[in-house]
C-alpha cells in the first residue's frame, strides 16, 4: 500500500469506531460490486461502514484533503453499476444506517438511506399507511439507492416515482459539511429545489444520510385483470386505450419469452403461445374498481385478447404479479443477461417492443421483455450464452441498439435503473452536448475535486 | 440614455419583429411590478415580448454580451416580487407565448409559459383530463409563473405541488443557449434532474420557454363539509385528526377576522362569531366520499366544532371555496395588505395560529389568517392604514416576526409564493450559512454573470 494510502487509513481508523472501518481484502471483496456485476470493479482501499451522519462527515473530510475517491452504496441491489468501487477508493456503505421514524400524525417518514425499501413499507403499514415507490427488488433494496436513483417499480403508473415522496434530505457534501435540504413541510419554495436535485444524483454530488418520505393512506385490495393477445400490436394498442382513459393501479407487460421462462419456473397454467400478456389492477373502492376493471377487460377484447381473467381476490391477484416479479430470475436460468432499462413516450411503445425483435432476430440474441407499461419504461432482458464469445459480442452490440433505438423514438436510455458506470458511453448522444454540459457544470460546482463517485454517470 | 444602453436597444430592435419591442416608458409602466406592488422597483431599459424560444434566445444573448440584467415574467400575479424590474434591465415578458397542447393518450400538455392556469385546466378538461395545482389566482397566473415558483394552490393536500406535474422543459440559459430537460416520459433518470432544479427557481437559472406536464384524469364531483369552531384549538386539532385518517382533496381554514371580511362582501350566511371555519372537500366515489365526509364531520364534532354542513351540490360546495378564495380581496377591502405564505409542519399548525394572534396584539395590527391547512401553510394577511406611518412601520415588524415564529416551529417563509425580492432579507437565516452557500454555487455556476434576474432570492 502507498504510504499516502496508509495514512488515509490511519486517519480513518483514528476517527472512527473499530467496528466501522473494514480493511481487509476478503472482507471488502463484498463491497466492491452491485447486481451489474461490472468486471471492471476496482479494489478499494478501505470500506467504512458509519453509523451517523457524523461518520460520514469525517470520512468525507479525510478523503476530500487526500484527494481520494469515495464510492457510497446502499444494499448493492443497482443494476448499472453505480455502486462499482473504484481502486484506491473508500467505499462508504450505508448498511449499518437504517433508523425508521414514521410519523402518522403528518404521514411522513424520516429514514436512513440503509433501510430497505420493503422496512419502510412495513413501519408504514404498521401504522396503517403506505410507501408507494415499488422496485421489483423492494424486499433486498436500500431506500438510499431507490432516492439516489430516483427509483420506479409497478406503482408508478398512478403513483409516480421516488422523486414524488422526496420532500427533504440530510446530505453530506464533498468537503464534508452536512446539510439539511428541504424537511417534513409539503410545501416550501424558500431557495433552489435542491432536495430535488439529490434525488437521482448517483452519489456523484453528496451522500444522502437522512431522508424525510411522505406516505400515504394504506392502499386499497386491488382487483387484477390478466390478460393474453395474439401479437404484441393488440397488447400495447390495448395499453394505450386503457392510459387514455383511466389511470389503474398497475399496468404490467410480459412477452411469450417472459411468460414461457415463468411459466417454466411456476407452472402456473400460464398461456405459452401468447405473444404477451398484460396484468392490469385497480384500487379504486370495490364498485368503481369493478367498473374500471370492466371498462379494461372491453378494451382488451376490443384490441384482440383472446383471453381475461378478472379476480378480486388480492392473493390471487397478487400471484400474477408475483410471476411477473419473477421474470428477471426466471429468464435469468437461460443464461447470462445484460438488461435494459429503456423507456418511450406511452405511444412508441408498440414501435419500441417490435423494433427490439427485429434486433434480437438481427444478432441471434434472444430478447425476453418485460414492462411497466403503463409509463413507457421497458425492461429488454438479453441472454447470452456466457461461454459463446461471440454471441457475448453480439449481446452488446444488440444492447447498444436497444439504447439507440430507445433515443430514435424519444425515449431514455434508462428509466428507473440510473446510468451508473454501465450505461456513461450513451449518455451524451441522449442527453446532447448542452445538456451534457450543464450536468457536468453542476457536477463540478459542488465536487471541484469529482472524489464522489468518479467514473459513475459522468466520465472519469 | 447612456449610448451602451442605446446600442443594445438598438440590435434588440435589429433582431426582434418591431411588435416584440415595448421602449416608450408609458407602456413599459405595465411591466416594472407584480402584485407584490415593490416600492423598489425600476426602471427597465426595453420590454421584450417574444413569440418563440428563438425570440428570447437572441434577446438573452444580445443581454449576456452587454452585462445586462434580464427580468423574466408571466402574468405579473406574484406575490412576492420576484417580477419587479431593476433599472436598466430588459424584461422579457412571456405573455405572448401561450400554446397548449394536451396529449390525451399520453395524458400529458405541452404548454409554454405565458397562458394562463386556467387555460391550461380548461384544454385538459376538454379532453376529460385535469391538470390539479389551483393557486387561488388560477385565473390569472401563468404556468410559467407557476411552474418558476412552484406554485401550490388548495388541492395540494392531497395532489401535490406543481412540480409534481411537471415533466420536462426547454430553458434558455444565461448565454443564450436552450436546453431540453425532462419530457414527456413518466420515467427517466438519464442524468441530473435538472428539469426539478428550474422549477421553483424564480427566473434565477434560466428563462423557461415551454413545458411538458403531467395530467390526471376528470376530478370527480367533489362533497364538501364546512364546520365552524368556537376556538382555534379546536379547529387546528380537527385538521390534524383529520390528516391523521385521510387524505381529503381539499382542507382549508379561516380565522373570525376573513370570515368576516368575507361575510361583509357576500352576505352568504357565515357564522361571524365563530372562531375558525374548515372548509373539507372528498372527491372519492360518491359513497366512499360520504363515509369520508362523515368520519371528518364526526372528528370535527369530537373537536368541539359548533356547526358541521355537508352538501354533495357541488356548486353549493364550490360556492364555499369561492368564499375561501376572495378572503384576501375581501379583507384587502380593510386596508392596505402585507400578504405572508408561511408553513410549519402540520403539529405546529395550532402554535404558529395561536403565535400569529400574540404577535397581531402585541403590535396593534389586524391580522385575518387563512389556510391551506392540510398542507400546514398559511397566509396571515396583515392589515394596516396606508395613512398610519406608525402603524405601517409596526405592520413591517409583524411581517417579520411572523416568518421568525415559523422558522422557530420547524417551518419555512414561503410556502407556495416563492422568495422573490419581498422575502430575501429572511432566506439566510431561514436556509443557514451552508445551504445558502450550496444555493449561491448553483446560481454561480449557471449565471457567472448574475444576469438572470438578480436581485430576486439571491443578494444583488
Amino acid at each position: 500500500m502507498p504510504i499516502a494510502a496508509q495514512t488515509v487509513v490511519d486517519e480513518l481508523l483514528h476517527a472512527l469506531p473499530q467496528d466501522a472501518l473494514v480493511t481487509d481484502p476478503a472482507s471488502m471483496d463484498a463491497y466492491r460490486w452491485d447486481r451489474a456485476l461490472d468486471p471492471d470493479a476496482g479494489t478499494p482501499l478501505a470500506v467504512v461502514r458509519p453509523t451517523s451522519t457524523e461518520q460520514v462527515q469525517q470520512t468525507v473530510q479525510i478523503a476530500a484533503r487526500a484527494g481520494v475517491p469515495i464510492i457510497p452504496r446502499g444494499a448493492g441491489s443497482g443494476l448499472s453499476g453505480g455502486s462499482s468501487a473504484v481502486d484506491g477508493a473508500i467505499v462508504v456503505s450505508l448498511d449499518r444506517m437504517r433508523r425508521i421514524d414514521v410519523d402518522a400524525s403528518t404521514r411522513m417518514v424520516v429514514v436512513q438511506p440503509g433501510a430497505f425499501n420493503a422496512e419502510v413499507k412495513q413501519a408504514a403499514a404498521a401504522q396503517g399507511l403506505w410507501y408507494p415507490p415499488d422496485p421489483s427488488s423492494y424486499e433486498f433494496c436500500s431506500i438510499g439507492g431507490n432516492v439516489a436513483t430516483n427509483a420506479g417499480g409497478l406503482c408508478c403508473v398512478k403513483y409516480g416515482v421516488t422523486t414524488d415522496y422526496v420532500l427533504g434530505m440530510t446530505v453530506v457534501l464533498s468537503d464534508g459539511r452536512a446539510v439539511t435540504l428541504g424537511g417534513p413541510r409539503l410545501k416550501d419554495v424558500a431557495g433552489l429545489s435542491l432536495a430535488k436535485l439529490f434525488v437521482g444524483s448517483e452519489g456523484t454530488l453528496g451522500i444522502i444520510t437522512e431522508i424525510v418520505l411522505r406516505l400515504l393512506p394504506a392502499q386499497r385490495q386491488p382487483t387484477t385483470l390478466v390478460a393474453t393477445f395474439p401479437t404484441l400490436s393488440g397488447a400495447t394498442n390495448a395499453v394505450l386505450a386503457v392510459t387514455r382513459r383511466m389511470r389503474p393501479s398497475m399496468l404490467e407487460f410480459m412477452d411469450k419469452a417472459s411468460i414461457n421462462a415463468v411459466e417454466d419456473e411456476t407452472r402456473m397454467g400460464l398461456d405459452r403461445d401468447a405473444a404477451a400478456m398484460l396484468i392490469v389492477q385497480s384500487d379504486e373502492p370495490p364498485a368503481a374498481a369493478a367498473e374500471e376493471i370492466a371498462e379494461v377487460e372491453r378494451l382488451c377484447l376490443e384490441f384482440g385478447a383472446t383471453e381475461c381473467y378478472i379476480t378480486d381476490d388480492a392473493q390471487e391477484g397478487e400471484a400474477f404479479v408475483v410471476a411477473r416479479r419473477m421474470a428477471i430470475p426466471a429468464v435469468e436460468k437461460k443464461g447470462t443477461l445484460l438488461l435494459e432499462d429503456v423507456g418511450v413516450p406511452l405511444p412508441r411503445l408498440g414501435d419500441l417492443v417490435v423494433g427490439i425483435e427485429r434486433i434480437s432476430a438481427a444478432h441471434g440474441v434472444p430478447i425476453a421483455v418485460i414492462a411497466h407499461a403503463g409509463d413507457g419504461n421497458t425492461h429488454p432482458l438479453l441472454v447470452f450464452d456466457p461461454q459463446d464469445f461471440d454471441q457475448k459480442m453480439r449481446a452488446e452490440v444488440a444492447y447498444g441498439e436497444v439504447m439507440d433505438l430507445a433515443i430514435q423514438l424519444g425515449g431514455t436510455i434508462t428509466g428507473e435503473h440510473g446510468v451508473g458506470r454501465l450505461k456513461r458511453p450513451w449518455l451524451s448522444s441522449y442527453l446532447g452536448p448542452d445538456e451534457l454540459e450543464l450536468n457536468h457544470r453542476i457536477k463540478t460546482a459542488l465536487d471541484p475535486q469529482n472524489i464522489l463517485n468518479p467514473g459513475a454517470v459522468f466520465g472519469a
